[in-house]
């Protein structure tokens, strides 16, 4: 893997840590970052190195969206073509973040707005700080709530009431209704985040990560089946789990009154 | 518009204010109602005078559902043909409020039952007090739970298990239970019932009302995609947004740091 | 219908109260008690002595999955053909629980893993007790959180971040989130379990059972409709509820100031 340019990541024991890098600007997204994001997302698949995803803050902020004058200001000025190009693009960036294969935990500190609020809600878990503040802004630019899946995802997050209020008012949700509704899996002081998140991610890490892929899998796919083809298509996924050397070790671990060292096959 | 005959109506800046007019029992449905709702919900689509609808309270209640002697019954009476002529109107009328492009607020005050939660329910955005009582009576009156949509919706809404609750027994939501389970976005003193509402509208109807019209239009659209087929529709949906004229507004506003008055096209 | 052999069973005045039975292991499911109960629950739609279900707790606790020694270990050394007819049979008891027509009300004290913790969410109502720990642990196991229907139905019932949290890391939901997430619909101390399970069974067996049959039907089929398919698939389960006589027993009860006495037909 070359380095990305665009943002800043770095992988360590299976985990690989993401970083939005313009933290004087509270990390906006520009149209490098995003293409980048989207191509690192869809590598993931394929790369046995990184067991799970850390999505972090930087300077105190998660992201603060598109960018106003890098982003915005151009699309102002598109055509259909290229505007259809673009919102593909973006939405092609959660399509590879929930085909990567890999639990991604995003750690959202301070500003969490616009496509940043769809990153942290496009991964599996989440984890803020009382200062966390996020915000679907996108009606405050003249847009609709309707950016990136938002209207298919946050309403089986936080339920189809509290969604539409934030997509049709892009006001902003304090970390404590976020952690009252589920959004937010964990709130933190601002000093332990990174620990919290890196926590969390070596649980998932030193998981079953065949299962996980797995679960990922299941829990995107299941979203408009119904409960019957849900349950047999279950049945095959886990059946599948059950012939990996990961469920022996650990029924031999258990046997033997020990913990099971999970390899991941 | 002809002034409806079954309910009242005033239309005042870009807000259409609803209540049903029997206060004095508060507020039951009647054949000629529901009817009346729902031809004016449907041409909702077509009156550009309306930006944002508030279904209000009269006389301290929001409405007792379906009267017992004007509809349930005549309806014990009715043959098949009668019978499913009646519960698809009373179906279309949740339809038509689900395709009437413009965001609905219900502001419930008191009784809020039977037909009556349907409705609040199958508004965009909720807002009730502390004296207001939901409970979906359908089991009470020997009937199924699954009445205009309830067992889509309100699953989607507070859970599938507190909905099962709700619709098996009939019982009373209250308001703190509607508020913390995510029914209610908001519960404001009963004084402040009509002011909260008129405060919501009119920030929705403030807003850029054809992202508006998209938002809702996704958000109930959405249910039974697929996530990579909600992804795609959304870039579709807001690639035609940043077509309009609000959206450029947005930006020139910003870059001239002042604040956007958006005009729905 | 014959006694269960591998569980109890006790029916009285309408009401079927099931319990696992090897307290002394905290009632592990086995192969044969798995195979039981799919059998049980597919024979409950033709059983007009069965209106509503408890599938209780037994010596402190529900139920602790699949047995480690009876159904793990046999499961690692067995063929695809064989893992597939097992996951299938224990997809099939959830599949019989759902279309059993009867609503079940989990009674869950203590331990509610696993398995058990799936017979749970797979219930229609659901009480505990402070004390009642709850986990997916198949990923401790080594395998997905995909096991007999959990990604999809978790997440309706409790969102989809509080889910995907609880199935990556299999940890134990408490009795106090599991009520403040919508899991459980009532919390009751220890000694009030078995009374407030059969209070609430009572209320359901009492209650209009054609009608509760159809919302059982309808809550559980809808989840893969389109909104509007869901409400003209409501309009026909209800007019067919419309012509049964606990209808009119409720409109003449109320017509009489009395209390309707429902009879299921």
């Amino acid at each position: 893997m070359t380095s990305p340019v665009h943002f800043r990541c770095e992988t360590d024991g299976g985990i690989a840590t993401l970083r939005l890098d313009r933290p004087e600007r509270k990390n906006p997204l520009t149209f490098d970052s995003y293409a980048e994001l989207r191509d690192w997302f869809r590598a993931l698949p394929y790369r046995d190195d990184v067991k799970a995803v850390v999505f972090g803050s930087n300077g105190g902020n998660f992201c603060s969206g598109g960018d106003v004058h890098d982003i915005i200001g151009p699309l102002t000025k598109m055509s259909m073509k290229d505007l259809l190009a673009f919102t593909r693009m973006t939405g092609d960036l959660v399509k590879a973040m929930i085909h990567c294969q890999k639990p991604v935990i995003a750690a959202a500190d301070g500003v969490c707005v616009g496509a940043g609020a769809i990153i942290a809600m496009a991964s599996d878990l989440r984890l803020a700080t009382p200062e966390t503040k996020t915000a679907f802004l996108f009606t405050r630019v003249g847009l609709a709530g309707c950016d990136m899946g938002a209207c298919a995802m946050l309403p089986r997050i936080i339920g189809q009431g509290r969604a539409a209020e934030l997509l049709y008012t892009g006001r902003s949700m304090s970390a404590e209704e976020g952690a009252a509704w589920g959004f937010w899996n964990q709130v933190v002081p601002r000093d332990d985040l990174e620990t919290a998140a890196q926590d969390m991610a070596r649980r998932i890490a030193d998981g079953p990560n065949f299962g996980h892929m797995m679960t990922k899998t299941m829990l995107n796919q299941e979203w408009s089946m119904s409960l019957d083809q849900a349950i047999e298509a279950e049945a095959q996924a886990q059946a599948i789990c059950m012939q990996t050397q990961d469920f022996t070790r650990a029924f031999e671990a258990f046997a033997a009154k020990g913990k099971p060292v999970f390899e991941g096959d």
